[in-house]
């Protein structure tokens, strides 16, 4: 357990009201902040440090499996946006227009972008001819803005800020490959950098993507037991590429149209990863992604001034140590106690903390705390530099152990709407229950328990036949019923 | 010299239309391309690639002088935009404004940001207290629109990408020493990483960023004489921290206002790479930031079967020896001959071209071509691999050499306007005179020679009190007097 000086500023308890120790997370650990601009949040310098690891892990991965970054303009003409029927009518209800450019009024509607099938589509109807210009595998890193009435700061915001993958095949075959490669790719974000634990699944149709034939997300468990969709991925079939008319010739000198997917991951997860881990002390970080991974707190007494010098050596070897191998930083503000420090780099989530004093020091040592558990060690000082990456290590597989658990305490096996309604009165939960996917039904499933939805059925279990927890019927899935951010 | 063959979709030579041939090697290296949408550009693949290397190294030069990256709305309200006087009459006539969200028209009109000193300026009034929340040092890397009506692939589009510096300083040499630092940075990466040849100087009042108390740029030389300014670092003063009354509570306990500063570098300068360095092949690449370094391209004969396996066996040595200290690409596409692969890394800028042939090979050795000024050695396959990395450099030494020299042979030095008229008369120049920076005189050197305009007042050269050139006072600067873009 801890002992440090509580914040007085501290923030609300997550028992006593989860959506405002959510915000005060957020706000007072300077993640971001909601701004004049309605709907638009700020990115902080430590909410967007933490926002460029994710970003930089997951870049790697689209560029291994063979993606290439390029850049789409912010704005859409009306009559591009609505040759899609279902994406139009999806997202009209969301769009920002810009109708003004300098003193001229436009004479064509320009949307905001709240996504990009329609301009890709368009620009790649020119530079798709043959199978030989196939595939196409590119993606984007931008802002997109989606007019939202009630918003949450990375949750749900008017701007955010994502990556949007497009890809253009020759088969729907290679397009469903594609799809579950992607989604793998954020499930291995989630699980091996975030330490998430998430649940892959195919979306119902009512909850797939406008334009879509089908739609693949994660679906991440938070720690009040609710979901959170935290990437999708979506083989968009011929849809828009017969509503944008992009035609190649195929191997057999046929005129065909491509299969698409496209796929996304945004700035909510950071508000998963918030959720997932942090505790009534603020934020705590995943090692892999913490923007910094240590923080060394030294204690120096005025009275004595050799200890002093000690204890600014012994906090320089170690910067030195890091350096490279370890984002470590030495918390030298002057005019904070100790314990204020402490609570600060806490409600911060940094992972480990060091604290050098000057009888540790005597003894050749420094202690040693773990921000998740509150564990406390002893080490000579000639060893902690070469056994962070391991102490990290050891955080990093603690906290996905520790989100394992929360998803297999919160989750719980349903055969009938009555076994659904019985589940969730106790508070919210994962509820696994074997499902036909029948609109009907899932109209059914919703009306049983306030604010449920099916989240996805699980691909990685099947309903083997057994009855429907709606209609009975002999059903394929397992559906994952759960309330959701 | 080169003995490739040439492509059938040869770019306009330099010599007989400049801004024809700017426009094909944009497009046909694939750099970037026009869209449907006004003034708004597509940076492919290529060209992403490039600016995502250049966007690095600036990005590590902005970390390592203490700065902190974050993100702002995309969105400004008109009523903030609205406070600095000069500001907004300088961006007014530019701005994009979104005026419907979603189903409903908006109550105020949202500009999309030109540029974001007013809801930094907003937000940062509730942020800075104290002299102890000073200095305020962070970046933005954003797209940014201004709404223009002639626009060019780079150089001058409706939406660009940049990044945006702003810090707020105690005092105003502070300030000052900062817009040095970060031109310094600007210089630094056009000169090192860029091999451009670039003058640092002062802008006149009209040339200077709307609001500012001064701005610096870097003025770079583009092959056909012609300047493009490449940079610009602004001393905001208090400006804008009285009009969005920004404050903070001095050591001596008084009230007082922030000094500011800002500084934007854009993707414009892909712009200035090309002009700086290409040819009528096409693109040349720095190496520093070139996507692919080395191209190998393997000469298969398929009436050689043991050569060929010579071949692929040497080509994948030579990636395995480059993997994660030199970017080569292998050329293995098929149904292309050798000429159309060397035509299309040539114009694509590719800094070295290895093509490895089984005579060649069977003597142990690889032909090497370097794109800047087509020299071709052999060298033995087994020492190739180590070499590249010093070859490269050899190669952006020349670069930034044929720079100097380039900027070396079109400058000029003028006493008078009649003198300045004469520099001008055989095509544009960088023409250096004495000046004493009034407006009046501006307007006499606008008027002498046509489109030319004072880019800066030269920071490493003085006037040294010789006579003004348009009105013979004793000047303190030389000016620097060319055409631009």
């Amino acid at each position: 357990m801890s002992t440090t000086t509580r914040d007085p500023k501290a923030i609300t308890p997550k028992s006593e009201d989860f959506d405002r120790w959510y915000v005060d997370v957020v706000r007072r650990a300077e993640l971001a902040d909601y701004t004049p601009v309605g709907g638009c949040m700020v990115v902080r310098p430590y909410g967007w440090g933490l926002w460029e690891n994710v970003r930089d892990a997951l870049d790697a991965m689209i560029k291994r499996t063979g993606h290439e970054n390029m850049q789409f303009p912010l704005f859409i003409p009306e009559s591009l946006l609505t040759k899609e029927a279902e994406h139009v009518e999806g997202f009209a209800p969301e769009v920002a227009w810009v109708t003004q450019g300098g003193q001229k009024k436009l004479e064509e509607r320009l949307a905001v972008r709240p996504t990009s099938e329609t301009i890709i589509c368009t620009l790649y109807a020119d530079w798709i001819h043959s199978w030989r210009d196939l595939p196409v595998l590119i993606n984007q890193w931008a802002n997109v803005v989606r007019w939202e009435k009630r918003t949450r700061l990375f949750l749900r915001t008017t701007e955010f800020f994502w990556q949007e993958g497009h890809t253009f095949h020759e088969t729907t075959d290679e397009a469903k490959f594609e799809v579950e490669q992607m989604l793998g790719c954020y499930r291995e974000l989630a699980e091996e950098w975030l330490a998430m634990a998430v649940i892959p699944g195919r979306k119902t149709e009512s909850e797939k993507f406008a334009g879509a034939d089908y739609t693949m997300s994660i679906e991440a468990i938070m720690s009040d037991g609710l979901a959170l969709q935290s990437g999708t991925s979506h083989h968009l079939g011929q849809n828009f590429t017969r509503a944008y008319n992009i035609t190649y010739t195929g191997r057999d000198n046929t005129v065909q149209h491509p299969f698409q997917t496209s796929w996304g991951l945004s700035t909510r997860i950071i508000g998963g990863v918030i959720m997932s881990h942090g505790d009534d002390r603020g934020l705590v970080l995943p090692p892999r992604v913490a923007p910094v991974q240590v923080v060394v707190v030294p204690i120096e007494r005025s009275n004595d001034p050799e200890g002093t010098e000690a204890v600014r050596a012994a906090c320089v070897r170690l910067e030195e140590e890091a350096a490279g191998r370890v984002r470590l930083r030495v918390d030298r503000r002057e005019g904070h106690r100790p314990g204020e420090k402490y609570a600060h780099w806490e409600l911060r989530g940094v992972p480990l903390r060091i604290v050098v004093g000057s009888r540790d020091l005597a003894e050749g040592s420094v202690s040693l705390v773990r921000r998740v558990d509150g564990a406390e060690m002893r080490l000579p000082l000639a060893e902690v530099g070469e056994r962070l990456p391991a102490l990290l290590d050891e955080v990093q597989v603690l906290l996905r152990e520790r989100a394992l658990k929360l998803l297999e305490d919160h989750s719980r096996e349903v055969a009938t709407l009555d076994e659904l309604r019985g589940a969730f009165a106790d508070g919210p939960v994962f509820a696994n229950a074997p499902f036909c996917d029948r609109p009907e039904c899932e109209v059914e499933v919703k009306a049983a328990v306030h604010a449920v939805t099916v989240r996805c059925l699980r691909t990685d279990r099947s309903g083997e036949g057994r009855p429907c927890l709606a209609c009975g019927t002999p059903a394929e899935h397992i559906a994952v019923i759960a309330r959701a951010y």
